[in-house]
């Protein structure tokens, strides 16, 4: 006699990355396609290869507005013959003797073989009217004109089958005047929730019997749309065997997808997977991973196209299990169907733990996190909780970090991958900033101001030593590059000492430009304090401190043992040196001069 | 008597930074706010703080399939007293010596204060058809349940205004029941081209008077739809002063914002710049820059919030330059009236560039590249010609390189900051992938197969030794790790040699699973032809040779001066090795284990 409560699951369970594969084996490719109209075609993908039917430029046209002339023609004083304006009527070829006013993209006339820009040229009005031109300098044949083809030449492939179409596509395409494209079919999706408990977003669930808003149903078609597949929300279905075959049968006749949402796990009334077992071949039900472990994956066939069967997808009903699983076993399918070619949807991305992460001994996880990026690496910081009925944690998530399963914790500081679902988020001191400013200035060396308005103040630079391994750096070595200097030296062998030192020498109010500190910064216990603190007060500047490594390595490849830290405190620059070659601080006093008032 | 050919701009030239802090300083925050249905507010941003009003959950329920009982019974077999299904009528308090079936979050009943899982109990029927049910475990209070509030406490802040609403965002906030949102008003913008050589697109360009496509609208106004702005395409102005000023008041009168491109250099019929100086104030009408020079910024006193001016970008007619000047003015503006913070708009990240690029020692330039994550770091492809007019150069562009002014060339590896306008390009080998096991699985290491089902085949591994300096490995220690394993060992003092062996050995068909390449790999001239000729075999596995190098520096700090290479070529590990520790061995030997059939 059978008992009525279900029990363990029958389903062998697997890894995401077989589970991942499997879908992938059913995903024959993408969707036919459809000819669109070209401001219709954002966010589709192509489904055809373009080449330019014609070359860009299709004339000869000039890069500047100026005067065409005859590179032949020696620099001399000219009669203007005519105007050729973009768009403009042609006044025919250019009369020997003569220069025609031209603006940048016109016709360069016949006869002209080259155009003088405008503030190489001297005009005066005669008295009779008309205007001479002294052109100034001479041409070289072809000086300041797009040749024909010369940005693109006809027949050139510049867009290949499968490629998303963002504003930059279209505006190519535009160029090559498409105003109509072929593209992929989107994907027509079926979102259904299933569960009993569950009340319509906007309703008054009864707590008593345990009803809930149906938050996975927005959830799913949210995503879904994000992606550009057309969404079509079939509403609930109720936990009852033959309804919900009924429904699915229906959902799959008319979509090419379908997504689910609970009725996976093994409760009395969790129909779907014997469900999907009936109408086509299930190919897995259980995933080794958190969160989403009953996830179930179908194909069904039916509809016209005998080929690509129908793909369905039980995820589980927990709503971060949904995200995740959508995320890695829906997304990919979506994105194949509607065009995108057979390469992987997602950077896989080393991250940086913010803080600690507890891992999982039996399964590994995707844990929800927020990867930004700061001081040259990619930093995650989790969401927090993680139990997968917290829909919290996935509240303006980016990445899922790929949390191996194993006893005990990683700790803050260790890389991981992660799967970036979005973009990075920008570091606070992104663009625009004063710290852009300041990182670009050792590669684009200012001049030293030339005019004389107002005396600029003396620089303020700060030599601090920890120990006696330090190089030296004189008052003289420093006047070099930055004129006369207002210097101070201070012994500080303690963290503590040191820590003070620095804080009150970066202080807005210190006016202080730059703080060497000097020592010999290697690969001993004392070392690493003073270099976490110094990190700890700094705003890093990571090229400058590959910089200055790379002028160590020059010298030295012992240097390859010194660790060097860059940064900014406030407004002042913050670097430890070693032995600083003269081009190293050259480059720095450069990189503080750049920045004064 | 005036001279009729406009010469010099007679603007200053700020610095990019300039500009874009001058644009800033004129956007004063987001647009108003409007109430919309969730299910239309997906991109939109927040505009209101977002609490929880109720606890998640609201009520006790269970993470688990199984059977709620008190804590304090003993594990025994019980009687079922009701079933306690999700959404299903209360069946009261729990019977004191029952148990009570209960389905993944279901309200438990009153009485019980925990759940044991279904695979913790054994059921049998008794003949009188009741159900017994064995307790196999004993349960702590609260073992399996979700108390009330326990994912989100009633009050807790889940998300702020000016948050965007993807779709993980819309999941949060139907969680919360809240079916309407407040969100800002999208800004209305205006996007018109100036130029008489334009035709609209899919017309009949007259090559001969210079006409050509105008593909700048197209693209501004995706550009302005993609991020998520209302835009009015107001078609071409012809190039006639007054005609311009009326269109542009008039555009001015019912957008927020407004664009051009075209109009803006020192053409004799570029008109912009005089309008914008007679209709508002101009606050800049040149950028150091390249491409978008004669970019031009003004606002106008018009509509109905005085506070609020309305902002015009005149943007340059090259096409290129109006990509590039969009993202860098535009859409920060644009983003901001549609309520983002005033954060940065694209993270500024570090790329390595895969080419080399020249410098303009005039003007820093913004370089339109494809950045990609791979293997380890974020490498730019330059999109090749870069001049202004050659619209190619932004095909598939997800990143501007920020190239400072200097002469000469920056070399293939150097690396440069870029604004990472989309996602990064995922590499090749991401997810999913193969790569992606190997790498998980020294993180977490399998167990042996216990089951005899078949002899698994013996480990191939080969010993390639290229200098008399590399550490030893013997047969012993592999199989300590391996068991019986086969093992080749060969020298190749050459390059050319070492190729052969290892494409020969790499091949699937010859079932290698390990290649160690023996030797010194340090900073040698030859050294440096090995590892290139490795990493140009392998794709590569950078957490591998991390650990590798981690675990040698555990033994000398001179590991540090040791490069290593790991990767696979088709199914085969290939490692560089110096001094293999034994730990090292031993997680070489589980990469493998876990990859073999």
């Amino acid at each position: 006699m059978a008992t009525p409560y279900p029990g363990k699951s029958p389903f062998s369970m697997l890894s995401v990355e077989e589970c991942v594969s499997m879908v992938s084996a059913q995903v024959l490719g993408p969707l036919g396609r459809e000819e669109v109209a070209l401001a219709d075609a954002l966010g589709r993908r192509l489904a055809e290869d373009v080449t330019a039917s014609a070359p860009i430029p299709a004339f000869p046209a000039s890069i500047m507005d100026g005067f065409a002339v005859r590179s032949s023609d020696p620099p001399n004083t000219y009669l203007v013959d005519a105007d050729s304006l973009a768009g403009g009527q042609s006044a025919g070829p250019l009369r020997p003797g003569y220069v025609r006013y031209i603006t940048t993209g016109s016709f360069v006339p016949e006869g002209a073989d080259a155009v003088v820009k405008v503030e190489d040229t001297v005009q005066s009005a005669r008295s009779d009217g008309q205007v001479e031109v002294q052109i100034l300098v001479s041409s070289k044949p072809g000086a300041n004109i797009r040749a024909v083809g010369s940005d693109t030449a006809k027949g050139e492939a510049l867009l290949s089958a499968g490629c998303q179409l963002r504003a930059s596509e279209l505006g190519v395409l535009a160029a090559l005047n498409r105003s109509r494209l072929w593209v992929h079919r989107e994907p027509r999706v079926a979102v259904l929730s299933t569960g009993d408990e569950l009340v319509e977003l906007g309703g008054q669930p009864d707590e008593g019997r345990g009803q809930i808003i149906d938050c996975n149903r927005p959830l799913l078609c949210a995503m879904v749309k994000e992606l550009g597949a057309i969404v079509s929300d079939r509403g609930q279905v109720p936990d009852e065997l033959e309804h919900v075959r009924a429904t699915l049968a229906d959902a799959l006749e008319s979509a090419d997808l379908v997504i689910t949402s609970g009725g996976v796990s093994r409760g009395s009334k969790d129909y779907i997977k014997e469900v999907l077992g009936d109408l086509g071949e299930l190919h897995f039900g259980e995933m080794c991973m958190k969160p989403g472990k009953p996830s179930t994956f179908a194909t069904v066939k039916t509809g016209p196209d005998p080929a690509q069967k129908k793909l369905f997808f039980g995820l589980p009903g927990n709503p971060v299990s949904c995200f995740v699983t959508f995320n890695l076993l829906v997304a990919p399918a979506i994105q194949r169907l509607r065009g995108s070619p057979g390469s992987p949807v997602y950077p896989r991305v080393d991250v940086e733990l913010a803080s600690p992460v507890q891992m999982d001994p039996v399964r590994p996880e995707y844990h929800r996190a927020r990867a930004r990026w700061q001081s040259g690496r990619i930093v995650a910081e989790s969401t927090g909780f993680q139990r997968s009925s917290r829909i919290a944690s996935i509240a303006e998530t980016n990445c899922l970090l790929e949390i191996p399963k194993a006893h005990g914790t990683l700790t803050k500081g260790t890389v991981v991958k992660a799967l970036l679902l979005t973009g990075l988020l920008p570091e606070p001191e992104g663009f625009p900033s004063i710290a852009a400013r300041s990182v670009q200035a050792p590669l684009a060396p200012q001049a030293p101001s030339a005019s004389g308005d107002a005396a600029p103040r003396r620089a303020k630079v700060a030599l601090l030593r920890w120990d006696s391994a330090g190089g030296e750096v004189t008052r003289e070595q420093l006047a070099t590059f930055l004129g006369p200097v207002e210097l101070i030296e201070k012994q500080a062998p303690e963290v503590l000492e040191m820590r003070e030192l620095l804080e009150s020498w970066s202080q807005e109010s210190s006016g202080m430009d730059l703080i060497l500190v000097l020592g010999n910064f290697g690969l001993g216990a004392k070392d690493e304090n003073i270099l976490a603190l110094l990190r700890s007060l700094v705003r890093e500047a990571p090229n400058v401190a590959d910089l200055l490594l790379r002028q160590g390595l020059e010298q030295s490849p012992l240097a390859m043992l010194q660790c060097v830290v860059a940064g900014y405190r406030n407004s002042t620059l913050l670097v430890t040196i070693s032995s600083l070659t003269s081009s190293s601080l050259g480059d720095l006093c450069k990189l503080i001069r750049a920045d004064r008032p």
